[in-house]
């Protein structure tokens, strides 16, 4: 963890951004620290040989964009910042090893409140905060990298999707888009499609477990599946035919596919019972078939009829 | 390199972001991609097995405070945010593997021209951006993550000094400062002070022959000889004696000591032959030696007198 740049080099205030730094490192360095490794202290972190392919990804939350202030405590987006950057892994089959937090924010923010969100999602992801950046800005922004690790097979990428494939989804969709409709509303924090929204889980025992069954594409479900099973189906250069869209208890069939943040897997494999006989025999619940493959490219229907990426929300 | 999960999820802006990502993956993907990678385009980026212990360290820069867009283009920040980072690894006397960026920035912002100034850092440094993100904020902020390889020995921490060894610098202080003071009274973009504060190059080649020459603590100078020796000191529980300050041609002795931004290493070791040889078999220019450690951690001097952490500058 390290101070800006030009932050005053001498004086009180420098003294104060290190104890800032200190008291954020007491809220997250709450696991004990493996042998030979280095966490949040130093230039660089310093952490034990990898096992197998390296993972990386980024993410940042800005508070007014990711999260409106006025509804939700600022914990969240600490919360949703990490959640969002674990789920990345999941959608390679791969395992978080640790994360680093670069903070942006104005004077008076309460950074405690911000970094016990962020402990609370490393907590639950088993994915170590390593390390750190705060900074000054207008906008309270939190920007988070996950690495993690794929042994023994290597990442499901979103490119591997071939046409007569099963397509399907890790859980039914639309909960957190509707969890946030429902706060608008005057839902409490502890309603359960509230707490969807606000405490998106990783599907992390589910990535692994479909890399395992030999998934042939995966991707996360952070923009929709309107959205992102197109990207899919661009990476991998086919077309798809959808059955059905599973719509989560009280959400609608729009949030379902348009709303985002639900962080379920969308998953492609040509190894369907394989896929199943796995999933039960790890205890995690079934995904759901949506429907297949197709080769070509510009075929990309629902129940028959064009699904289209433009427009959509507006065509439903 | 992924959306923002709140992003418009479909219609017409959608496609405009992704043809900006594709534009700005253009820009960074300059070099060819080890097989078996797989970098900007995927839920996270797929990297080869590291070597040995694997190092992390985020940074971020936000335009304003760390950079003053009415004296620096744009494209200073990516390369500022990228070079500090990598810089980060030096200090630990890794090599970089890979980066990846996070980017926000009001709507507007010329994303090409801030992402030319990350490539090339990328470049110099030899250390590929293989992912990012983009979203919206009201300042243009980069959050810039840096992951290494420590081959062989282990990384060279802070807290690794013993009492009685050489405290040495990799180069001559106060460029940086220096070059800033010179553009705000109106020098030119090209002078040579004001490139060192532009384009600071990150010491990697002295920081891997200082861990081969069995460097006890190291460090890089991001915030100033005067915070960031006691930071070193605290760390590996020391106290100094310091003999000289060495001062860059065109610098003040404030700016040497209290500048920041110069990224020269602060490298302490019980072997000054051997580091002295591995330098110069190396090509490298010779450290300078500036003191040695001593075991009362309260006792900081220079010249004997009190080397002050708190108001140095208004000491001076």
């Amino acid at each position: 963890m390290s101070l800006p740049a030009d932050f005053p080099s001498a004086g009180e205030s420098a003294r104060v951004e290190d104890d800032i730094i200190k008291r954020i490192a007491a809220i997250l360095g709450r696991g004990p620290i493996p042998r030979g490794e280095r966490h949040i202290g130093d230039d660089a972190a310093v952490l034990a040989p990898f096992v197998g392919q390296a993972l990386i990804s980024t993410d940042v939350a800005v508070l007014g964009v990711h999260l409106d202030e006025s509804l939700f405590p600022l914990e969240d987006l600490g919360f949703k910042a990490v959640a969002s950057a674990v789920s990345d892994l999941a959608a390679m089959g791969g395992r978080p090893k640790g994360a680093v937090i670069a903070v942006s924010s104005p004077p008076g923010t309460d950074l405690e409140e911000l970094h016990r969100g962020i402990a609370d999602a490393a907590v639950i992801t088993s994915c170590p905060i390593v390390g750190g950046d705060l900074t000054r800005s207008r906008d309270v922004s939190v920007a988070v990298t996950v690495f993690g690790e794929c042994p023994g097979k290597g990442a499901v990428l979103r490119s591997g999707a071939r046409p007569g494939e099963k397509i399907l989804v890790s859980g039914p969709l639309g909960r957190s888009a509707a969890g946030l409709r429902r706060r608008r509303a005057g839902a409490s924090l502890t309603d359960e499609l509230v707490v969807a929204h606000r405490r998106p889980w990783p599907r992390l025992a589910e990535g692994v477990a479909a890399r395992g069954a030999g998934a042939s594409a995966m991707m996360d479900l952070s923009d929709g599946l309107g959205l992102d099973l197109n990207r899919l189906a661009d990476a991998s250069n086919v077309g798809f035919a959808l059955d059905d869209i599973p719509v989560a208890e009280g959400a609608t069939l729009q949030e379902a596919i348009s709303g985002g943040e639900d962080y379920e897997l969308l998953i492609v494999t040509p190894h369907l019972e394989r896929l199943r006989m796995i999933f039960t025999d790890r205890g995690l619940r079934q995904p759901i078939e949506i429907g297949r493959t197709v080769s070509d490219v510009g075929s990309r229907t629902l129940r028959g009829e064009k699904f289209e990426r433009l427009g959509w929300q507006h065509q439903l």
